[in-house]
């Protein structure tokens, strides 16, 4: 195996050390954030950071990094604590990838690709049209992260658009039933295909596959 | 698209609930993270939330759920500030899936699973052999997710080995190469195929893949 210390990995060059830390932690999410200013600006940015964190309530995080340039997603979630997560597919990668050019703020990635804003029950900040996924969220909190000035900003889920048939019986997302895409280091893109779901693993119980069937209670 | 609000999700049976909010922020990370207590007893447990937080100094984190139960992972870390990361690949996946039965402190997953632990390099915690990505980290912080008091527990990373097939000539990992794995909801594991790598985007300017041409400075 190839072998890295922390010496080895400060000597590497910069994109060399960016490549290989931001892939060796696995296959990542993909999602497109849209937020508005509060003087009706929209933004749209993707963003490989989106993670879970609970379900009742519903929240959901992901990283920004340092506010040492400007951050247009967080500038305007701090304005109007509303922010959008949209599914990227297999059709939408390119122009996803596209909203991490440097536009000025006062240009809408929206404009710049070929995603088109909606906005649905209300709520201010502008969905994807056509994403599979969509969901509104509101600013719940910010953590620094104090190594790096990463920041972690948390959000409650206060709507959820899916794509009918992405949703088995139970509620679980077939996710590649929509061919909804998954991020590699910051420029790689790849699409997964479902193998196998298993059931709730219990101690000196082989696991069995639940895929195709019944869903354990 | 199937339509949910924050009232109808608090409505939702609990296991409904908790799939659909574990699926809809799309594909996630397997690993495996291996500790070993003061007193030598090791543990291995699968995590879908490991998140890269910074490449210099190379910093990762993941995402511990509250500690109203026991969390072996945890304590081991709090003891020993050291753990290891190693990426799933789909032979096994099933066998990682078995790491999260609750299994008594004192029964090591890697007795109860074909798993063997390896020790290199004078690094305390354990990782798994074969696993084709495995990485020493030195407990860094803990932040506390006040909204669920969830924990996101950060390292440094120490020590990196890397399956040589899967770095390219600019150290980016193509995941696909192992065939490693990546997680949907708490159950799910599906397999991606790298599809493309584009090269950093540029207002005004289309997308270049960079998959197999020459990587950009």
């Amino acid at each position: 195996m190839d072998y890295f210390t922390k010496n080895s990995l400060e000597n590497l060059p910069t994109r060399h050390r960016v490549n290989l830390i931001n892939t060796i932690t696995g296959y990542k999410s993909a999602n497109l954030i849209g937020t508005k200013s509060v003087d009706g600006q929209t933004n749209l940015a993707l963003f490989n950071s989106v993670i879970h964190l609970g379900s009742n309530p519903a929240l959901l995080g992901f990283v920004s990094r340092p506010l040492t340039v400007e951050r247009h997603t967080y500038d305007n979630i701090k304005e109007t604590s509303c922010f959008t997560i949209n599914a990227v597919n297999q059709k939408m990668y390119k122009q996803a990838h596209h909203t991490s050019a440097k536009y000025p703020k006062s240009t809408s990635e929206f404009t710049e690709t070929e995603f088109d804003e909606i906005y649905k029950d209300g709520f201010h900040a502008p969905y994807v049209d056509k994403s599979p996924i969509q969901i509104g969220c509101r600013l719940s909190n910010t953590y620094e992260i104090k190594e790096n000035a990463c920041l972690l900003i948390t959000g409650m889920v206060e709507h959820i658009y899916v794509a009918e048939k992405l949703l088995t019986h139970d509620f679980w997302g077939k996710l590649d039933e929509e061919d909804i895409i998954s991020i590699v280091g910051l420029d790689g893109y790849a699409l997964p295909k479902i193998q196998d779901r298993l059931a709730y693993a219990r101690p000196f119980e082989s696991q069995k596959s639940i895929l195709d069937g019944p869903q354990e209670k």
